[in-house]
């Protein structure tokens, strides 16, 4: 379209001159499906809207930008390095195999957890009096505490995203620093606040030293705000 | 838009005088999501274009059509009602409650199971050593079966739809005893065909006497042909 070319252009223009011109940037978004037989699967629920706000907000402060992004229904921000995935170990392999970056932004629902096998053939249900099969699962690749883990390779800045039901704010400070990531945006994802798959976000930005709670404001916004938070940062 | 409008002025006059006027038709399409928490979900894969393709080809030949579908992402055909639904149960709540149809056509790909507790906040991982849990999954209602069963409400036609990755013939006409519908659709949804998600569809129609290899051609064009058959059959 007319509009993504223009914006296309813009940020080209800002990877020169942009205040986060030079900047290497990683945005994990959307959920993972883990395959349970060639029909089946695991999901979480992401529309990945606020990750592909934040991956195009920081395109306009001039970052060179890769997002990369489970199964979404979204358009490809104009722009910005785009590569689709679907499992969490497809997700751990693109994001550990795109290079180094200087700050990450990790809002990907990734599963925890995956089926332990994949069925290769289609699991049949023969009769009503069939036991069901129960679902064994295993841990999958934690993306945001590796990339925290400090090394020669590690991201400036990481900045995680914890989506909570029930005491969001503790268990986001715990998340914290579990996972060693720098900053954690913390929001309430149960299915009365409209924020899932919505327009809108609440978030509490928790840093090392503050724990911040913003205004409810749309996604765009949210992510203009924290790109602008990480320009300053950077900037510091 | 204008195509809709025309579309839904064209099927109000086939209303009338179409072949299947005055006929009425429940077509199921979608997958449906199993809930295990507020933010993860078991789900079939399934487009929904097959079955939202026949609730069209229906409502052209002038049949009074009702469309329940899980969760896609298409836009609902032009003058046709439309109920949508997540789970399982609540399709068989709409399916079942909306009193009796003439002919009924099962596309969704309904999961067989669901998990036995939805947790009503989101189960947390809080360590790498955690135990991961098991997913104990309980028998669906069996939309297929209960709208075959004989009865006085039974539709005259009942067709369901048997989405098979190895030996589908055989899997489709002990599908078709099993749930004593009268048609089954059988198609090869193995992720190599492109099928699932696809454009394109390659069919097996099984009735009562025949089992009959339709050529691959669009899933617009198996839904005209199956609406003509359907049309046939009630003619005779």
């Amino acid at each position: 379209t007319i509009r993504d070319a223009v914006l296309a252009f813009y940020r080209q223009q800002q990877a020169s001159t942009g205040p986060l011109a030079g900047c290497r940037a990683m945005v994990t978004a959307g959920p993972t499906h883990e395959p349970i037989d060639p029909v089946r699967y695991l999901a979480n629920r992401s529309s990945g809207q606020q990750g592909f706000a934040i991956a195009a907000a920081l395109a306009d402060m001039g970052a060179d930008v890769t997002l990369v992004s489970g199964p979404v229904h979204l358009s490809p921000p104009a722009g910005v390095t785009y590569l689709a995935c679907e499992t969490a170990r497809e997700m751990h392999a693109l994001v550990m195999g795109s290079g180094q970056f200087d700050v990450a932004v990790c809002t990907a629902a990734v599963a925890d957890w995956r089926p332990e096998h994949e069925a290769a053939q289609k699991m049949k249900k023969t009769g009503l009096q069939d036991v069901p099969p129960a679902i064994k699962l295993v841990p999958n690749p934690d993306i945001l505490a590796e990339l925290s883990a400090t090394g020669s390779t590690r991201p400036k800045l990481v900045i995680g995203f914890a989506a909570e039901t029930e005491n969001m704010v503790a268990h986001a400070i715990a998340k914290r620093q579990r996972k060693q990531c720098d900053w954690i945006v913390a929001n309430d994802v149960s299915p009365a606040t409209g924020i899932m798959g919505g327009q809108d976000n609440q978030i509490v930005l928790i840093t090392p030293d503050r724990v911040e709670p913003w205004p409810k404001m749309n996604k765009t916004e949210v992510a203009k705000q924290l790109a602008a938070r990480i320009t300053v940062w950077f900037s510091e």
